[in-house]
């Protein structure tokens, strides 16, 4: 009698077991089987196969995964930039003396290398006008109403299509298997909370980016409102995204995904840990489907942090190798 | 048949209905069977109902609880505070000039009258001696040596024990009915997540409060770690709590609890959306089981938000009359 139940607990595992390998095959279907994919689905098994020490509880299955240029594009240049760069046009019929002010006057006549000239102090006046000052509903209505608008200059798509199809397959298939995942971008919190939940599956809660100061008022009518000020609370780049993930998730991360020297720190911090962990970075290596650039680029640099990948042994996820698909769009 | 199949999903709808009642009753037996336990299921049903104009989506179901006075004891005075003091004494051996330097001085003599004399000035220099200076897992860990240790000096118990029955119960009640709870506490993140997760069932993720700055660090060993600063990034109290809200969580909860003047922002806050919302406060008045005080006292003090709570009809919490039992411990 004992026997044959353990015989049966067996085979049911068994049959699980089966199952769980097709499901993951299956759900991984925008990458081919080589080393990176295999590594997924050798990492997940490890952590969720109960009674082995590569076990990992439920409770600390915390994923992380960068934004620009590893869920989505980033070239030729950071898509909040775009939408910051674009605000200014919309709302300068109200600011006549941007015409002639510095950094604004560079941007309204499309002039990059002078605007580029002006440094930090340039974009920080930028973003100033672009993203504080408002409500943060108001801030979300000017992304949300870009966002349904704006094309991307190579791809002619709204910027939430140039997600990479193999990375949310990798959302679900970490969700599928009880992992929560985060997003820690050096990107605005706020500005990714409009699509994340929609395009990514990831709700606002575990949305962590650069943030700025609020202010909450008292509005005349006896609603409060939350008012974005132009003073930085957060840079969640480099070494703030360790700052971040400690600040919003309170433990280290076992699985963590990349793809620029401003993912480094972040991936040392999840390597930092003990047991069971995965290290990824996504190497943007395909010109004909996306883009190629990796140590000389300004946007996601990927110079450092490539050496020490290659050092550690962490996954390197080889975009036109490993990956089948790129974009939902371009089948 | 489909008239059958229609008669047959009333049933096991009224069933589960009837499920769902007898388990809310159940699962919330410290409760009284009065106004506000009537509050609380009524706004769950209405919330969870499908189909009807209160109906909550899941994402949405967020509730946020204040931690001292709300969900654990916090007189008479907030335990973190003794926490700090009691620090102060241990590690005073390493540091002989205290006894001769203030703040330092009146608390080991004991003279808190003194202590209080220093003002804000001495609190913040406690502050960044006992709460900044080490590792984040250094200080995690010398939490959860000093709470194995302390006692509270009137029930003689740990103070994680000093945690409110009925909220523990109606913690679980909401999980239960698929809502995400989160603490929003003035009280220390770093300090609450210590325990919030095992007495509780909070996990770290969902516990905001304030914080300090952090600092990454690469030890000698190559292994990194995060340094606790003597700067403030967020008090999270007052107009500071629907701050914190929205930087972590990034919308409007639907449900809000607290006990003090520290808490209005946050119920304002939750108020001020659009559909089925709970607004709760928790009112001290066992001075028998527990402690009484609101208007006068300095510690949770309750004047304006209680007025504001009759004002608006907010569910105001009697724990003399509400709750049959207040801690576990005491049958």
């Amino acid at each position: 009698m004992r026997r044959s139940r353990a015989l049966r607990n067996v085979l049911v595992g068994g049959v699980l077991l089966l199952a769980a390998c097709a499901a993951g095959a299956d759900s991984l279907e925008s990458w081919n089987d080589l080393p990176a994919k295999q590594a997924i689905i050798r990492f997940v098994r490890d952590a969720t196969t109960p009674d082995t020490t590569t076990f990992v509880p439920p409770a600390e299955r915390i994923a992380v995964f960068d934004n620009d240029g590893t869920l989505w594009a980033e070239q030729p240049i950071y898509f909040q930039f775009v939408f910051a760069l674009d605000r200014v046009k919309a709302v300068a019929p109200k600011h006549p003396e941007w015409k002639t002010t510095p950094p604004f006057d560079a941007i309204l006549k499309g002039d990059m290398a002078a605007f580029a000239a002006y440094g930090e102090k340039g974009l920080m006046e930028v973003m100033a006008v672009t993203h504080a000052g408002m409500t943060t509903d108001e801030f979300a209505k000017t992304v949300s109403d870009w966002l349904a608008t704006a094309r991307h200059p190579r791809f002619g798509k709204p910027y939430t299509e140039l997600v990479y199809q193999p990375m949310l397959e990798l959302l679900e298939y970490l969700r599928d298997a009880g992992f929560k995942t985060f997003i820690v971008s050096g990107g605005g919190a706020e500005f990714m909370r409009v699509f994340a939940e929609k395009v990514y599956g990831i709700p606002p809660e575990q949305v962590i980016g650069s943030a700025g100061e609020l202010e909450f008022r008292m509005g005349a009518d006896g609603k409060p409102v939350l008012i974005k000020l132009p003073k930085v609370n957060l840079i969640d780049d480099k070494a703030g995204k360790p700052v971040g993930i400690q600040r919003f998730i309170g433990r280290k991360p076992v699985f963590a995904f990349g793809n620029s020297d401003g993912d480094q720190q972040m991936l040392e911090w999840t390597a930092a840990g003990p047991g069971t962990r995965f290290m990824g970075i996504v190497h943007h290596t395909d010109e004909q489907r996306e883009f190629a650039y990796d140590r000389k680029s300004s946007i996601g640099t990927l110079d450092k942090a490539l050496d020490e990948a290659n050092a550690k042994g962490w996954v390197v996820v080889d975009m036109k190798e490993d990956w089948n698909r790129i974009f939902a769009f371009a089948k």
